[in-house]
């Protein structure tokens, strides 16, 4: 099997490795990253595409669709076949149309507090926005009293956000991330971080929780814990750590949000109404010094259990269901962000994590690893094309399509 | 950042993983391995040295000691300097002398039931080898009346085994996997992999437990389950899966087991004498089918947690402690083999665990995930350097040296 030829290309990558390691560390700081990695970056992201074996057994093709992106966070398709990238530090919203990404970004995004913990955070379109043009997103917000996480929404001209208002804003004192998405039922779900102490078991603070709102940012009547006392009436679920990912299972209707925990802790949970997701009390995490976070992993009464965990974590970031007909065999799979950048070969991914018809796990598969970057991001394109996010200053879109070339079969 | 010469090697990189895919899939079926990957093998290794950066800021080399190893299982370090290597599936006993593999195995290995489940397994010296010479050995027997798991020892006259006698041998019936090690007490502890159904929360057998014989196989009279009804008297320990690894740590005389569960229950457990480890009761594994084994992941009386987690599994194989001068920043490090074939980036890898003074993990580290290699065996010689072995009918001897050349620093 040694070949010279696949020798050569082998000390090709040792070579390649080393370069990585010789540049100076950049990796951004997260909101509740672990340790940074020492003595590591990753080497430049190739000008032509990559093609990557998978576990199903088919080729992948990953082109990078566009790049400079400070730190690009979130990705919304809009009919037309343009897409939107919010880049969080840089506070900006920027549209790539026909593949090319727009050197000036689009108007309408109000003054966010800009940083490597905070920004311009999630895009979403309404579910009827053929028609109203409605777009969404959440941000950080300097108040007077102190700092908040908002909702806004504007009317998409083609170009820029036209007439953009809050419709959200967070009592002072939140710093947090977000994500935002529409349920199956038309409310708006917002998470707001909540890493710290005890908050996302207290009722009368939003951080730490999912809230639900309507397309207008007013509380449905029917949300669970309305007229509860000692209860915000936004809350829809409740004892979250940082919920970084939101998706929609469209044939179920179900709301899977990810949520990144300490060192081991990052889990997936199905939400559901009044719902108490047990952090920081039920956690399969440790602190960082070493402990266990609690005893308590799952399965403690009025705690509702994750379906998807992670020991050790990747610091989850991204999360959406596949749908399309571009990739057969990743029919019901799953696929999450990792931003984890601790460990060298294992630096960011792509996580497919393949279901059964019951959505319970049956395998996991580690794609884009190679890359040795942080993936902030993960989408999927009405035309069935996987895209991504790298987290860095000089952040990319990548586009993962099927192979498009003949490929040796022994 | 992007150079001509880098965006070069990332394609040589490319078209090094699409030789891997197009070649036919070889992995082997392990006695308790989740279903293999589709279409994927490893590339061959190179020659010459590979190079890594590694999460602690020092460069590794990495260096083929030997290959051509038949799904080599077990390495022991001999006081000369030799290495000794179990090949499972031939059932061979081989020299690595001077850094060079004797083409002659060692004489004095008795006929084993030799195939991809079962073999020749597990290889230790007995403490005070430098006196008596003692090598001891686990194998998978053909008895008449079945099959057995047998623990033999021979005295090593340089070249052969000899005097080769068994020492324990199971009940008949018994086809599982084994490790050994001698604990800090001079008493050899054997593991007795236990997949199936309830037998390893039964006392009266030997699956799913780990043993603890005097040096000459005989039971020790403070065994835990000595005259206590319906327990086999050898039984240290019960509860466990499939305990693929056994290491002493030196410092504080524990006994750690490493066991592979189902999917997404791998753990590493203390050994204590008398305790139950759970399994099938308690385990974070879901079966291969997707639900979860259990509801209960932890913290069930009368049953001891593990101090370490994989989820998803990695499927884990061996597992040593570092000591020596070698790697400073890997004092204290726990490494574990992982096999697992299902995910692309991360078939197979070395798993460096670091640990904090009190023993529990504050990070982890992939290693060597860029071979795409099953890690069978990972093992730390007296003079500091780590070697693993390759789960292959074309199995290799890697070490894991630190670099020697000079990296630029920019």
């Amino acid at each position: 099997m040694t070949t010279r030829n696949s020798v050569k290309r082998f000390h090709g990558m040792a070579l390649w490795f080393a370069l990585g390691f010789c540049a100076a560390a950049q990796a951004a700081v997260d909101f509740v990253a672990p340790p940074p990695a020492k003595g590591f970056a990753a080497p430049p992201l190739p000008e032509g595409p990559l093609y990557y074996p998978t576990g199903e057994g088919h080729e992948i093709k990953v082109v990078v669709v566009a790049r400079g992106l400070s730190f690009p966070y979130s990705i919304a398709f809009l009919p037309d076949g343009a897409m939107l990238v919010s880049e969080k530090n840089a506070g900006r919203l920027r549209v790539v149309r026909n593949g090319v990404l727009d050197p000036r970004p689009a108007n309408g995004i109000p003054k966010v507090i800009a940083n490597n913990f905070s920004g311009l955070l999630d895009i979403e379109l309404h579910p009827e926005f053929d028609s109203n043009q409605l777009i969404y997103f959440s941000y950080n917000k300097a108040l007077d009293e102190g700092t908040a996480v908002a909702v806004a929404r504007g009317r998409w001209d083609g170009r820029d956000l036209q007439d953009v208002k809050d419709i959200y804003v967070t009592a002072p004192g939140t710093t947090a991330g977000s994500r935002i998405a529409f349920g199956a039922d038309g409310r708006l779900y917002v998470t707001i971080f909540g890493a710290f102490g005890n908050v996302p078991q207290q009722g009368d603070v939003v951080d730490g929780k999912v809230l639900r709102l309507t397309a207008d940012g007013q509380i449905p009547p029917d949300n669970p814990f309305v007229g509860k006392a000692g209860f915000k009436p936004e809350i829809y679920s409740m004892g979250h750590r940082s919920a970084t990912g939101l998706a929609l299972h469209e044939r179920t209707g179900q709301l899977w949000e990810l949520e990144m925990g300490p060192n081991g802790g990052d889990e997936v949970n199905i939400l559901k109404p009044g719902a108490n997701y047990g952090w920081p009390l039920v956690s399969t995490g440790r602190n960082y010094a070493g402990p266990y976070q609690t005893k308590a992993f799952n399965n403690v009464e009025g705690m509702e259990d994750p379906v998807i965990y992670w020991m050790p974590s990747i610091s989850v970031s991204g999360i959406a269901f596949y749908r399309g007909d571009k990739f057969p065999a990743w029919q019901n799979s799953l696929f999450v962000g990792g931003m984890r950048t601790g460990e060298i070969a294992g630096t960011g991914r792509l996580e497919r994590i393949h279901l059964n018809a019951d959505m319970q796990e049956i395998r996991r598969e580690t794609l884009l690893a190679d890359l040795r970057r942080r993936i902030r991001e993960v989408a999927v394109s009405p035309d069935g094309y996987i895209y991504v996010l790298t987290d860095e200053a000089d952040g990319a879109l990548l586009r993962i399509e099927p192979s498009d070339r003949q490929t040796e079969k022994r």
